[in-house]
């Protein structure tokens, strides 16, 4: 951690207008961080709208700065047109507020496109990146594992994937202090000659690079932590974690029926409850760090409550805090060098 | 069902040296399935080996012939080379059977590889098929669905995709008896934009056939039966397909912990048993069919004991009296007049 960051206050912008439940959960979860102390936070959208809702909490000398925006962008505008319609949209001043300085990072509950093009178009992406990603730990039961992309980037070539995995291992070591993580391509099958064409070609980038490939895993390696940064396409990325919320989901259910009138219902609860938290981690964290970008930015669920809104800060705190966004640029600038740019 | 294979006995060749077991459990499963009646086995292999196995039960009666066979591929020999260099090996034997309409069906519990690449020298592929594509149900909980393709392909193009889905409807027809079986490509995100580019070029393709085609599925949509049959290359197929073995597992391990002591060990087995039958559909089943080939071909897994060879030996049954592959010749020479020929 570089002394500049220790012990500082961390300035948070916080788009209030977004998600399905803005301004009042959006409100609501800044206050019950900030009160943990460590965190200013800056709440950008109608100014009338979000003192509404701060007086109903009592937040004397609280560090709440309202900034105000006048614009919103609603799930199903598409971002690119929708930015360029409303230059004063909540999502837009809170990301600028990063790029003047005045704010270390900025937080999201908006739809994940908008929030995306707006930090690229604001912020510009890292040196070599061309789209950011998105990715971390999935499952509950291998914290130590995190996987890249989980939907960002549908098509890949083997240099993004290359990229994501610098990232990924960034990622593992500011954040899950692993110091040397282990790296592998998802693959349907271990042997270096299986994959898909895209594998097949990242397999020898990954291979030449100084990163701690360990080779190909399958699918029920990800469930054991095989590696601790795992690399995909965000086609396959993105399957998978749904298909991993919808058998969760399945196998909680079924489990209700099973062990109705073996257990009591508050013992189903916990057990279920176990299960859900265990294998929904995306979602009980309620968003994610966007990489790749020249700043901190973090997209989270539209559903997003208080609770979430309140983890999200927490989130960035501490990716401000690892220096995050000054490792990524750091590794990225590596891995040019070694190929001799892009 | 056509008249011809009506209540006629079924004629079953047997690599009876394939799979981890063998000819141990491949006899033992043999007998328990020709008990049950309808069927009748050629078991080949080397013949000492097959007898002295036959030898440990009393087979009197029983319609069990032995083929033989001199030689057997091993697990991790490259199918190609191997089935060069053994011509007598029991899997290409028991396949020649069916070639010479001396069985109605092979099966063999060897290297899946060597198993489809005997099935395609010996039998071919139907018209307009270049691979053939392994799928079926994959969760217990939505038994009316079926995916393909489950790890055969892993590169596809848009026209693949499309057969997949073909033969995919003729499973859902004959063999779960569906009749306007729904089918859906798998993406990440259930609008006509989204999906990578293979997904986006197979989507017209689908859109223009006479499938009953419903658009995108997400991932979570597998586990609620969206579609009868859903349709993704092979490389995700098999990350999803092992990485849904893993998860199970993971949950069910997770569970032993969490139900311990708040339920005896006898009912933490049956809740146990019961979410793992669910959630390994394709692993209880022991293996699945090959189609696109001309020709029943049963691939199994490696380490099937002797009831997942009996229970391999009745789903083959089952294809053959659903007369599986002239309905698969059909639907795929329907397609290849609507496209004029590939």
């Amino acid at each position: 951690m570089m002394a500049d960051t220790d012990n500082k206050v961390v300035k948070v912008a916080i788009d209030a207008m977004g998600g399905d439940y803005a301004p009042r959960e959006i409100v609501k979860g800044t206050i019950e961080a900030v009160k943990e102390g460590g965190v200013e936070v800056i709440l950008v959208g109608r100014g009338d709208a979000i003192q509404k809702e701060m007086a109903r909490y009592d937040v004397s000398g609280l560090p709440i700065h309202i900034m105000s925006a006048s614009e919103v962008i609603l799930d199903g505008e598409p971002p690119i047109m929708a930015l360029r319609q409303k230059p004063d949209a909540s999502v837009l001043v809170a990301t600028q507020l990063v790029k003047k300085g005045e704010a270390d990072a900025v937080i999201s509950m908006g739809p994940t496109g908008t929030v995306m093009v707006s930090a690229m178009v604001t912020l510009g992406t890292l040196e070599g990146i061309k789209r950011p990603t998105v990715g971390g730990d999935v499952l509950g039961f291998v914290p130590e594992t995190v996987v890249f992309d989980l939907g960002a980037n549908v098509d890949c070539n083997p240099r993004e994937l290359l990229s994501f995995a610098v990232m990924g291992c960034v990622v593992a070591r500011r954040m899950l202090h692993i110091t040397n993580p282990t790296v592998a391509l998802l693959s349907n099958g271990a042997e270096e000659g299986k994959g898909n064409h895209l594998v097949k070609g990242a397999y020898q980038l990954f291979k030449n690079s100084d990163l701690n490939f360990i080779g190909s895993v399958e699918g029920n390696d990800i469930t054991v932590g095989k590696a601790n940064v795992i690399i995909c396409d965000g086609f396959t990325g993105n399957v998978l974690i749904k298909f991993c919320e919808g058998l969760s989901k399945s196998i909680i259910e079924r489990l209700r029926v099973t062990l109705d009138k073996r257990l009591s219902k508050t013992d189903i609860d916990a057990v279920c409850e176990d299960l859900f938290s265990l294998t929904n981690v995306v979602d009980v964290r309620g968003g994610g760090l966007v990489y790749g970008i020249n700043g901190l930015v973090w997209t989270g669920h539209g559903r997003s409550k208080a609770p979430q809104v309140a983890k999200s800060i927490h989130q960035v705190k501490l990716a401000v805090e690892a220096n995050l966004v000054e490792s990524l640029k750091l590794e990225l600038t590596k891995i040019q060098e070694l190929e001799g740019g892009d």
